[in-house]
């Protein structure tokens, strides 16, 4: 089957591999989408540490590179691996797959242990330390890491649920209530799909997203922003405070992960209010504990996700989290997600949010 | 009367200046005790922006400098304002006083309406911003600044309330329970007042001190830490993993307010484990958000303290938080504030916790 294979930063070849078979306690799953998601993207500039290199295997999986490729993806199950729970799964079902993969030595991991398996010091994702990935035309996956789709979700939104799961969670460790203030820094796919989350619980909350793309902050406005602020043209934390009337806001989610983002965070909230990361760091910033000191101001930060599958599908499917199938700005082939959906994204911010992957 | 006065930068001057006479609802206390703090050795070494300036009132004092120093003291009431609640305060009364002030408009100002002054945007210090201070033979204050000491407890001890309400407020912050793991970066007088106020709440729960001079770790020993680590010759990570089995601790308070002991606090906490920052930082440190997301990491603050000077002093009249006397280190007169009170906390931190001087 065809598949896209990471060799390492700037090398991913789409070439032929064996098609996987289900062993004992997995499905097949054959794949319909597969989103790109930022941490592909930050693999193809630089080395990313949750990759196995050629030499050192991944610790869980026992691979070294090259890996397939996409974590994000939707599919219909084509075969059943022995022992697998026929009540939950058959064949023709589409499902979507939540990839986080962690050591489960519960009686020396504490992380394991806690249901937090985010936390663990060895979780990984499919698709990235090995166990196939989603840019292939079949995956083999232990049963335990499969939803079905609710019958109205459709397997586009589908392949969308893992980069919404990292948003209903951050959402979820925020104790975001109803009437709280929201800034969000970052406007692709998790700032969106923040906005989104944050919408199904409040349709009317003041919401301010900071961005400096115009198609984004177009988009961030079609689904609900407040206000969507540029910040190269305009001072985010005076915008945040005109629009709240100089109160500033609770909660501050930062999806953009550079220096500027954390200021305008660290500036925007009221005092005793809270900054929730979700962002990876290219550069280590500066926080300036003395202001924190002085309003009492609270960063927190919030890793993927973990448990919280079964209720974003319900919400999905109940309409709660509708228009996510506009976020989808292009779909593109297997044998062009180099030219057409990495370096597109790369290069190319202000054309595309979400970029779907048909093998 | 004798007072030591303010103004400016390395120019502390011991003079004579009026004796202070009660207005309306204020009471005049005869300062029995006043220790000196970290933010009066700040405002010694360089400009703290707290102060009014020569020409720039403070906006509630609508004082310029020079101000009388001090806001940690207790003292004897020697008289009553007009209006004063006989029922609360009478001559001869030991008590203490709480020196923050905040504007109050509670209208517009959301920190005070809610009950924290300590966040108002203006919110000072009596012998920072004005109204006196406790380095002074007498000062006149609002009647609602002021705390009686319970019987037991002495005039000493209720000089070291001040320092001690930081403390018990930044443990009430952090949610501390009983079991829970720490570290306690700086064993200076706030440092070790954590581990007393803990220390009250769990006798045997492991607390780790981080402190480079002799005298405070050893000081940190004998009231009760666990281990006291020098992170000059120690690696203070490895020895907070080896003293909790690995496992890292819940809490780490960062009283010490530099590069070293942030990275030490983020590297020490378990799994979603909280910093609590109670340092005034000269530096503004880099803060590892990869780390922080990794482990969902949260960071908070507390500052001051607002509301707890009566459960406080509950606890102290109590015995639960007993041996505070022991902790001053030395008590210097009036005239010697500046060579043998200011000066020897900045140059022999090895000699001293606690300085008190008395008028």
């Amino acid at each position: 089957m065809k598949a896209a294979r990471y060799y390492g930063p700037g090398d991913v070849r789409v070439e032929q591999i064996p098609e996987p078979e289900p062993k004992r306690g997995q499905v097949k799953i054959k794949i319909a989408w597969n989103g790109i998601c930022g941490t592909d993207l930050h693999a193809y500039l630089a080395p990313f540490i949750k990759f196995p290199t050629n030499t050192v295997p991944n610790e869980i999986t026992g691979e070294t590179l090259p890996v397939t490729l996409g974590h994000e993806f939707s599919g219909i199950i084509v075969g059943l691996g022995e022992g697998v729970d026929s009540e939950k799964h058959s064949i023709g079902q589409a499902v979507c797959v939540e990839p986080i993969f962690s050591c489960m030595k519960i009686n020396t991991c504490a992380a394991c242990r806690a249901g937090t398996r985010n936390l663990c010091n060895d979780v990984n994702v499919i698709g990235i330390g090995g166990f196939g990935g989603g840019l292939a035309e079949y995956i083999a996956v232990d049963e335990n890491f499969v939803h079905t789709l609710p019958d109205n979700v459709s397997l586009e939104v589908g392949a969308c649920i893992e980069p919404l799961a990292v948003a209903w969670y951050a959402v979820k460790r925020s104790s975001f209530k109803s009437g709280d203030k929201v800034l969000i820094c970052g406007a692709g796919p998790i700032g969106i799909f923040l906005l989104k989350v944050l919408r199904s619980l409040d349709p009317t909350a003041v919401i301010v997203t900071c961005e400096p793309t115009v198609l984004r902050r177009s988009v961030s406005l079609e689904h609900g922003a407040t206000i969507a602020v540029d910040p190269a043209s305009t001072d985010v934390v005076s915008a945040v405070h005109a629009v709240t009337e100089g109160q500033g806001v609770d909660i501050a989610f930062d999806a953009a992960g550079v220096q500027e983002s954390m200021n305008a965070c660290l500036h925007s909230v009221k005092a005793r209010g809270l900054i929730v990361n979700v962002a990876s760091w290219e550069q280590i910033p500066k926080v300036d504990t003395n202001l924190m000191l002085l309003r009492e101001i609270t960063i927190t930060a919030s890793n993927t996700y973990t448990g919280i599958h079964p209720e974003l599908l319900q919400a999905v499917g109940s309409g709660k989290l509708s228009g996510i199938e506009s976020l989808v700005t292009s779909k593109v082939s297997l044998e062009d997600v180099v030219d057409k959906g990495i370096k597109s994204l790369l290069t190319e911010k202000d054309k595309n949010v979400k970029i779907l992957i048909h093998p």
